[in-house]
């Protein structure tokens, strides 16, 4: 017998991506969000006890099997559990994890001073607006159009090789008898030559306007620019849809290496730079066709992504990238919904694991200026990336440190947006004292709180050495939770999610993994470079922990060495600022890429007494106690 | 009632251009013509009595209503006369003037004097291939594939700003790792930067070819050339298609005023050119992937048209175009189907009616090196262009000639393509003898044979001083035609069309016209310099007359000066050259660059004793007789 009802084909849509997928009806979201790749985490299998899949529902109708695992007020809100729902209609859901971003957060420019930065500041960008006013044609001067601009721009401008791009020969002749000869041109310098890449009648009153984009693997953040003032007229932050491909660089060059995947993730990462120009510009007023200029930075891979160029070498032994330093790129070749002559640069990477998000940030520290004295760079991400040196010599490496500090990974943990517990003290009297940002119920902890919590709970004797809990320690603080031993954070009635926040033991030994690869990192560093920590004078701090990093708590884990705290400074996200700065004026183009001709990169993988280094840096703060004086005062004065 | 049959659509399609038209079942081929905008002559209305109608069906079934004034044999070839055949099924038809093209007449070199050339003559094109074998990397040295690449090319060439296109970008992983590293770069040298364009495995042998092509308005030739050796490999000529939009260039300008005409305009030169690049790539076996440049040239509104750009101001006063000098232009830009990457290169025009067409000619003259001896340059086409000068001074100017010298307007006129008559001579004994080209059955007279005729009428009093036939003359050999009073070249069954080759007193006043604008223009010019005619040395003519121009006939009837015949020389389709010497070497191009930038454009519409001197000059040989000694002397002597 035939069935002579088709079965309904439901849409569910998920947002912030807008990425869709169709299901039966009747089957459960847990199944719809498996089908679109986006991560959704489940540590019970779907049985509806662990409350992992949460998700919110903003439209559609569904049905509940279960919301146990849920408060209330969460359902009452629309979230439901993905394993306990089935689809009913069309739905529009929102993953918890995307729910929101703190552009305030991302975009914050407190730690961006001016005064120490190695980059120039100063708004001379090789984009420039100039108004020409064409002299009348007649049959005793009847040249060209083209050459009766060249004429007159030739008065406001030395140009040496002047060129022209096709779209606005195409376009010049009626431009300049409809505007009555006063005209706009816009001009694309570069060293070698003069392009000229619009024309328009004076009286459009159109403007010059650039983007800068920190391209993060997880996060996208861009400024939109005025390009006469330099002022950042407005900012945007988004997820990175390449998300739903795979959390990390390496899954997604896994992920490309299916035929018409590379095009899938290039597509994901310009459609967010694409949402995120048509956030900005619909804040400041702007058209995006007056976007004439585009700086990038992002690490390695995410560069061979947004250029659609194929990453498999990077991860493949021995790790060479397509390119490192980036020749300007057209935005044809990229599919940005910008001015379609913009032009696009990138900061230069130095190899496949340090990449044009390490070159930008230095832009904002004084390090590639300093003669004499030496600085360290640290950038604390899923890579750990590292630059040791001064003005004239540059030693860098990565290693891989894991998500741990920006909260991937970490049961509890989380991004640094709103609801992210950022800072953690432990009172001595054993309260737990912490702050949220933006003052909300705590959904979880990010990189700044979980070193904190990692620093007081080593600190107060909770965990040993090996970030083991301390049998000692009251069951009611240390819980047995189904992924071993925990601490408590916050209690369920309390959290946002109705659940308790804990960390276990599980996720402290990440941690540690992750500080351990850093600090080793940074060991194999000096010790190629023949120099102890008391000859380095700074340390610039960047990374996606937040902004409340305390210094003090990284340095009793173990992430940071031991020495004055004055020496340290937290930069913020410093790859978009040196985008900022790139786009800003070509000087700084030219600089970063000289700099990063001369980096010299070490690779890891070739440095046989890395795993040593690594090994002894497994412990809280480290095996060698005497390498961390400071702590092992507190420490022993604790115990 | 209803018609409970719908009528049957057919579609005609006429070679060479293969262009489509839907009609009704039963409608007569003339019908059919008309909606293309192809050109078919009708004398008679489409009675079926003048017999210019004439087409050739190559396939497909139609109905005759009378061919009575075609001949059984050319009935038998499937000629059939438009306005007296209906169309009953999909019909391929042929119209006969875009029967064939004579490219021996066209790409003849036989003018091409190495060592009497302005231009540079060696093969030092911008576009190179370079096989490069990059080092392997490793741990060690991981640097990426596009600075391992500029490593080794450095070590082979000198570079100064390199810059590496997108394209190349793309596929440079796997180019590198398929071909073991052994690669070849394609590089394209600009004054400004060396840009990477492509990259191959050396393993698959590509080659580098470039094109040279004169854009003509009624024909487009073009020449396949090895790049690496100069050599030239084949060559094609093809009517240019535009021809159904107009046959000169006024027209066009006018039919581009439509919406979507532009576009059109530039697709169907784009696509004659794509047409005779796949003839000489199958000719040659090569790909049209390996075409990695072209050189054209043309008038300044064939250059206009096939940039795609905004024709209109050409042909309103003060006739201002978009450019003169033409940047480097992308494959991209204008729909040529040849490497993506092809960069395309235009000779500069002077002004809207001094084209690329000119300037490339004169690169095959030794004018522009000539530093004490005066010429004149004279391209007779439907404009006719004049530049006059030496190595120091060019000035130039440009008359409506009208297409008669190319077959147009005149009765039995034709372009020099095979069965023209290409040369006549009218012995004293009245005997007529004339040169078919190909040896074929004359079809018609072609520019030479045009000249020929007209001096020979003259010379021996068929024709008075106006061009109107002597009464005196017997009736045997001057006809009353429909057209008035015409000399009879040969008759009906000795002619391919089986029709009376005739000359009218209406075209004799059409080539006078002709003749003398052309020679009004001379002596403007020369008025303009305040020289006379003994001051130049040399006379170079260019044009379409086909291969057998008469210098001493085209003196006769007064369309060039009475001077030393061993003053002139006759170049053929020096466009052609000169955009195949630019080609060759970058110099060419500067070199025409600098030359066009400086040569004086003198507008004869400004010019008040412009009218003056043509009406002068519609006289055989002129008004003053004492201007053409030697035909005054012939003259006297024959009357």
């Amino acid at each position: 017998m035939k069935a002579d009802r088709v079965k309904k084909t439901i849409k569910v849509t998920f947002l912030p991506f807008e990425t869709c997928v169709e299901v039966a009806s009747g089957i459960s979201i847990l199944e719809a969000v498996q089908k679109t790749g986006l991560p959704l985490r489940t540590s019970c299998g779907g049985k509806g006890t662990c409350g992992d899949c949460v998700v919110r529902i903003l439209s559609g109708t569904y049905r509940k099997k279960s919301s146990a695992a849920l408060s209330d007020r969460l359902v009452s809100q629309g979230y439901a559990l993905a394993c306990q729902t089935a689809v009913k209609s069309d739905l529009i859901l929102q993953l918890p994890q995307f729910q929101e971003l703190s552009i305030k957060s991302v975009v914050d420019t407190r730690f961006f001073q001016k005064d120490r930065l190695s980059g120039y500041y100063e708004v001379e960008p090789p984009l420039r607006k100039i108004d020409l006013e064409l002299s009348a044609p007649s049959l005793e001067d009847n040249t060209s159009d083209l050459k009766r601009l060249e004429r007159e721009l030739g008065k406001k401008i030395s140009v040496g090789h002047l060129h022209c791009e096709h779209s606005v020969l195409k376009k010049l002749a009626y431009t300049v008898r409809q505007s009555q000869r006063e005209i706009s041109v816009v001009i694309f310098d570069s060293k070698e030559h003069t392009t000229i890449i619009d024309v328009f009648s004076q009286a459009e009153e159109k403007e010059i306007y650039g983007i800068a984009c920190d391209l993060g693997t997880s996060t996208v953040v861009l400024h939109l620019v005025d390009l006469q003032s330099g002022e950042i007229l407005s900012s945007a932050s988004s997820f990175n849809q390449q998300i739903k491909c795979g959390e990390d660089i390496i899954s997604r060059i896994n992920y490309s290496q299916k035929p018409g995947r590379l095009q899938e993730l290039h597509d994901l990462i310009s459609g967010t730079i694409n949402h995120l120009v048509e956030k900005t510009t619909a804040t400041a007023g702007v058209s995006s066709s007056e976007i004439y200029y585009a700086s990038f930075s992002g690490n390695t891979t995410m560069i061979h992504l947004f250029l659609n160029l194929e990453p498999r070498f990077i991860r493949e032994e021995p790790y060479v990238p397509t390119l490192n330093q980036v020749p300007l790129v057209l935005t044809r070749d990229v599919g940005l919904n910008i001015n379609p002559e913009a032009r696009i640069t990138c900061a230069p990477a130095v190899g496949s694991y340090v990449g044009g998000d390490i070159t930008a940030g230095l832009l904002c520290t004084p390090i590639l200026r300093d003669p004499d004295r030496n600085s360290l760079f640290i950038d604390v991400g899923t890579n750990g990336e590292l630059v040791l040196g001064n003005k004239d010599w540059l030693l860098t490496c990565a290693c891989s440190a894991g998500p741990a500090f920006e909260g991937g990974g970490i049961k509890c943990g989380m991004p640094a947006s709103p609801g992210a517990i950022e800072g953690i003290k432990i009172h001595d009297s054993g309260q737990l004292e912490y702050k949220v940002i933006d003052d909300a119920k705590p959904k979880g902890i990010c990189g700044s709180g979980l070193v904190d919590l990692l620093a007081e709970l080593f600190i107060h004797g909770y965990i040993d050495r090996n970030g083991k809990f301390d049998e000692t320690v009251t069951k009611e603080i240390v819980l047995d939770t189904e992924e071993g031993k925990g601490f408590l954070v916050e209690k369920a009635q309390k959290s946002f999610w109705g659940k308790d926040l804990v960390i276990t033991e599980k996720d402290i030994a990440h941690l540690i993994r992750s500080k351990g690869a850093v600090y080793s990192a940074c060991a194999i560093l000096l010790k190629n470079s023949g120099l102890d920590y008391d000859k380095i004078d700074s340390f610039y701090i960047a990374g996606g922990f937040g902004q409340r990093l305390s210094i003090e708590n990284a340095v009793r884990i173990g992430l940071l060495p031991d020495v004055d705290r004055q020496k340290f400074h937290y930069l913020g996200n410093s790859s978009l600022l040196g985008a900022y700065l790139i786009l800003l004026t070509e000087k700084n183009r030219d600089f970063i890429n000289q700099v990063a001709d001369k980096m010299t990169y070490l690779e890891l993988n070739a440095e046989p007494s890395y795993m040593n280094e690594y090994t002894g840096a497994l412990f809280l703060p480290h095996t060698e106690m005497d390498f961390f004086p400071s702590v092992k005062k507190l420490f022993n004065a604790n115990t």
